[in-house]
């Protein structure tokens, strides 16, 4: 039996999405900004993806901007608001458990003379709303929090940013790197107060190397991918179709996301359940966020225990696939036991998971946990 | 009979490139950094297109790393070699017929205060060695010039650039453009002095939305997309596999490319033959690079003519698909006359295009002059 359980890292496409991406890479394979029939069919591809993508998050078609993924698109966001931004103030307020596409971009501002604040989080990984209204200040050009963290699942309190913003009368663009919330949990961004929303398609079934950028209409951002002009300048490049039309795919089929969040969270209770039995368990993921549970079993180290599992055709991670090989920043943000983070797991859910796939991760878990644990 | 020659916007995907992606949108959609077997399975298959990439540049695999597509090389390799270097010298060299992901990054460059010049060319669209010797200078950091231009082929003395800079003592980083040029003329980085080169899939019948970077060994620049730290920190984000497995299928079948390029060229050669009738013809491309043919019937309006030529099944296009409804810049700079500029049209072929599309596509283009010259 293979059962993929690293969900939160990359998921599988469907067959949706790649009979779609077949078919700009045969029949309809022009180039959206040639002005003839090829180009024309290509181009009706590019806006019923992006229709697809606005109904999605109830946004205007236009207020959507494709691009080469959630890295992309934060690196887009952060950089460009800041710059666009820069007369007006010159703080920026983040979190320490973002993304590192969100942290290496406030590393960049930092050297560039910006102020930046990284909100601590308390062990369940939260930033606490006292210290958002600290933060934000009537010179803070941007805000860029994370909606739900990618090696926890801690949900963020975005509105409360929004409503910081609001009082504090700062010019701040308010920033949500939504890669791993989107297509999960409802985020409509205009009624959020979000003005900057970021998207990777690979989460949600569709392919690698696409995202996608929400900005409100009206902002304004300083270019930073530079070219021909596509996507209204925000983003220049030949249009990548097929992954643009992959993530149409992928959106147009996510069906009712509270119905596949209740059917994961039964999965992920049960998990919990039949492993109630080990009593080295810790569970360091705040229950809240079904798709995400980050899990210690006390004396099996991460690497051994998920090793272990791959030889099983089991696949889960350990910390995030972009920061392998590190001790997790975010588990030692949270203030874990050093014990803990060195034996955590990630196991991220899809809805695509089945009842007898969890219950094999389970019997696979308990036998690692009896041959591999060290008692000290 | 439908018949596309506009490959120099983009082209069609071949069987094998699609099957390739296919697989790894399917069997094998693991994200190459994780950790376990479904991770390693991805992980093979990105060092193999690496491999296959490498082997066409007759580089070392590491000397490559994959991009979003040759708008985003051009952005990394300029912005990165100018920021990197920017301690050593202010004075940046490219030519006015550079592609407007380079263009653009040079206007950004003129902000941030670096002094950019820009070369001129002469009718044929060539810079001129002797210009290329007096603008590099011993504070030059960097010098981008495109190989192959992209309307009207005409091919620039990189050679002499890589000279120029050795002449001049400059820590100057040599940078080419070589999106057009890639796969269609024997291209060996090393051999010719070139620091930092671009490439894009979807000109070479691989995916839109992917493309490459090659960076000669030792080389540094200071990183545009930030993040995770992919592609040894040069190109943060998840990889994007159905992109870069395209590309790698796609250079695996280049073949022979002298073969084909002499196949194109006698292609190139009926064509002007079939129209040597047409008194108002005129070629605009120097004789040097079969893939693109850049013409103008005097008296028929690029606009109408493509759109005739559309209605017949017939693709080409006005000036670039990345700057369409502008008068050319590049034809501007070549100094033609407004008539021949706003008549011009490109044909750009593919090693794919036969006799017969050929003879079709002059039919067309006859029976075009008749019904739509204006005389004046």
């Amino acid at each position: 039996m293979e059962c993929y359980f690293d969900n939160s890292a990359t998921t599988q496409p469907t067959r949706n999405v790649v009979d779609a991406m077949v078919e700009v890479l045969t029949d309809c394979y022009g180039n959206p900004s040639s002005l003839h029939r090829v180009g024309d069919a290509a181009s009706d591809k590019l806006q019923a993806a992006r229709e697809a993508l606005a109904k999605a998050l109830s946004c205007d078609p236009t207020e959507l901007y494709f691009t080469s993924g959630g890295t992309e698109s934060n690196n887009i966001s952060i950089m460009g608001a800041a710059h666009a931004l820069r007369r007006r103030g010159n703080r920026v307020v983040t979190t320490c458990v973002e993304h590192p596409s969100v942290l290496e971009c406030m590393d960049r501002l930092s050297e560039e003379g910006f102020e930046v604040i990284k909100l601590p989080v308390d062990a369940s990984g939260h930033i606490s709303e006292v210290d958002l209204n600290d933060a934000i200040d009537e010179h803070t050009i941007l805000v860029s929090i994370m909606y739900v963290n990618n090696e926890v699942g801690s949900i963020q309190p975005i509105k409360a940013a929004a409503s910081a913003i609001k009082r504090s009368g700062a010019p701040a663009l308010l920033h949500v790197d939504a890669v791993q919330a989107f297509g999960k949990l409802p985020i409509k961004p205009a009624s959020l107060g979000i003005d900057l929303l970021s998207i990777s398609a690979h989460k949600v079934h569709g392919p690698k190397g696409q995202g996608a950028l929400y900005m409100k209409k009206g902002t304004r951002l300083t270019p930073y991918i530079l070219g021909g002009g596509q996507e209204n300048g925000v983003r220049s490049g030949t249009h990548g179709m097929p992954g643009i039309v992959g993530l149409g795919a992928a959106v147009s089929e996510l069906g009712d996301i509270d119905v596949s969040a209740a059917q994961v969270a039964t999965l992920k209770a049960s998990l919990i359940d039949q492993l109630s039995t080990e009593e080295n368990l810790v569970v360091n993921s705040p229950d809240e966020f079904p798709y995400i549970l980050n899990i210690s079993l006390l004396g099996v180290p991460s690497e051994v225990l998920r090793n272990f599992l791959s030889e099983c055709g089991v696949y889960v991670s350990t910390g995030s696939a972009c920061s392998k090989g590190h001790r997790s920043y975010v588990l030692t943000s949270m203030g874990l036991d050093t014990k803990v983070i060195d034996s955590a797991i990630r196991i991220s859910f899809s809805r695509f998971n089945t009842a007898e796939e969890v219950t094999y991760l389970a019997d696979c878990l308990k036998r690692a946990n009896k041959s591999l644990r060290k008692v000290n």
